[in-house]
């Protein structure tokens, strides 16, 4: 076959900013920013995209995208925090995945320059920003959509444990 | 400021399958996938990660996290494809960015081994992936989430031009 011949080539990537939150170990972090409500958190972006900022104050939420650099790695199968049964990885949003790359919803307290104040947290403080985009109902909000195993979740977990940093 | 001394290190990341769509050029794609309803097209995944996709059929939708690599480059101010005014990029989905990560949400068809059916498109055929991550609604739907300049776009356009793509 002639899929993706250069799969194994990297695709790199730089950050942009780091995320300061109240959390420095997986256990015990919201798995979820809906279970990290009104939980405090910033964004300190390289002063370079400080102008890349303007106007975002007039959105509610942003999407963050961000590098789990904690993480220990990739199994094809696991148990995800919500559930006691397996599923295959991409069935879930467990954060050991072969591209470590999060994102969350975050609501916008207020712009400083390039910093940025932010409520609803689930990542670990000192996180690596990827990018940062400006949800928007019309394009991200679909409220009925059907979730699989998730729609009968096995367990009412909502914060981390270490199942997937463990080394 | 101690801020991100390894500012410039790259983080790195590879590509785990492709995305096969209609789309060979930016002009006339769908800008999201809401505005590419119904339009089919194949992500190929590649063979060892096949059993990652375990019970991913029980979900409607999937968020496709992929590498926009025919992007011309980033500027802090742009004019959207909604809009007739400059805003920060941050505060737009326009796909030139520091990293040009791109995120849409599909519909699900069918799975056939490592190969998943999509509707709704909105990128370009050959697309690397980097992960797939299910649509939950708990977790990823606002319906009512302040869009600042975007409540009010200034044009209702639905499919891409050139502007981010010429070299």
């Amino acid at each position: 076959m002639s899929l993706i011949n250069n799969s194994d080539a990297s695709i790199s990537f730089h950050a942009i900013g780091e995320i300061h939150t109240p959390f420095r170990e997986a256990a015990g972090t919201p798995i979820q920013t809906v279970y990290g409500q009104d939980i405090q958190g910033s964004i300190v972006l390289k002063e370079s995209y400080a102008a890349a900022l303007d106007d975002i104050e007039g959105f509610e939420r942003l999407w963050l995208i961000y590098w789990m650099d904690r993480v220990a790695g990739f199994k094809p199968k696991v148990v995800p925090y919500r559930d006691t049964q397996e599923h295959g990885l991409f069935a879930t949003r467990s954060p050991g995945r072969p591209n470590p790359i999060g994102m969350s919803i975050v609501r916008l307290l207020r712009r400083e320059g390039s910093t940025l104040y932010i409520l609803d947290i689930d990542m670990l403080d000192g996180t690596k920003l990827l990018d940062i985009k400006p949800y928007i109902p019309e394009f991200d909000s679909h409220p009925v959509s059907r979730a699989g195993w998730f729609d009968k979740p096995g367990v009412d977990r909502r914060t981390a444990d270490t199942r997937f940093h463990e080394k």
